[in-house]
């Protein structure tokens, strides 16, 4: 495989998903984030909706025990399912070409299996709190409780399947501050290094 | 304070100290390591081995218990009066001019303080016993073993001094695999982001 892949893992609301096609706009190659969650559905026979409810940070409340939870005489759940469809789409796009993938555990999917730069992206609790009302638009919980409660879920749900623990900095090449340094200076570290 | 600092801090054997010199190198400002050794040692009226000795993973055996240790009647220790010095020799050589500072919680001492650019190196184990076995040749202990025990101290000191846990990527505005992506594209990123 001579392909060359961006994998971008973030925080919610540090802006991963838009430094991720920046940095792919830049390098001319493909970002799959919701063309991914559109093949995932396809081939796993899940709705879009579905799909994109379960990424990084889909385990719901009980967290771990979800994972646990719904599963058929052999142990299998949905959230099983969908890993091995997820899992098989993303190696199947990295020998398809070279491009950025963001989320998905796709780091740890195409880790031994692809030439890969392994792209962390994280920002303080003020930054992603502005971000997230600036995307989303207020609801009745606060911003920092909605962002402490999707990195639980990101956290717990990366821990299960990889068991890796989630934003440890050893598990990445470069590891980026979008709050401090700026969505710009973030894709174009990325694409200089690539 | 218009001065433009780069602070790097660095796992041991990871190449920090090398990678903090071809940046500034490349940029044309001071690069603080040896210097800033001596300085503290002249200050302090430390001799300049026990200063080297002290830096960022100094704690000995027992690890925290040894900074409670040797304290005077008021409770301060050698290391605390060490502390003290170093904090005031960093404030002043970030007020002199835009620079880079190697180890020392110089991204602690100069937050809030002065216009950083906070870098960590990080690296897998295999790399970097390769190279404290390049530089530092062999011991009666394994280089795995080294590695481990400085990473414990350094960890114990800085979260002593600083009261932030040593490594956390939320602490630096970026890290860089240098066993990965090498000595010399880590120096080239930090220059660029600068």
């Amino acid at each position: 495989m001579k392909n060359r892949i961006i994998t971008i893992s973030r925080e919610f609301g540090s802006g991963g998903r838009t430094i991720g096609k920046m940095t792919a706009e830049k390098l001319g190659i493909p970002c799959y984030d919701a063309e991914l969650i559109e093949k995932i559905a396809e081939e796993s026979g899940f709705s879009k909706e579905y799909v994109a409810d379960r990424d990084e940070y889909a385990v719901g409340k009980g967290l771990l025990s979800h994972a646990f939870a719904d599963r058929d005489f052999y142990g299998h759940s949905y959230q099983d399912e969908l890993w091995t469809v997820q899992r098989r789409v993303i190696l199947e796009l990295a020998q398809k070409g070279s491009c950025v993938i963001v989320g998905r555990c796709a780091d740890y999917i195409l880790r031994g299996q692809a030439d890969c730069l392994q792209v962390f992206i994280h920002s303080d609790m003020e930054s992603r709190a502005k971000r997230i009302v600036e995307q989303y638009g207020e609801r009745e919980d606060s911003p920092e409780k909605r962002l402490k409660d999707k990195d639980k879920r990101r956290a717990a749900y990366y821990n299960f399947y990889t068991d890796m623990k989630w934003g440890d900095v050893h598990n990445y090449h470069l590891s980026l501050n979008s709050g401090a340094l700026g969505i710009h200076a973030c894709a174009e570290t990325i694409a200089n290094l690539y």
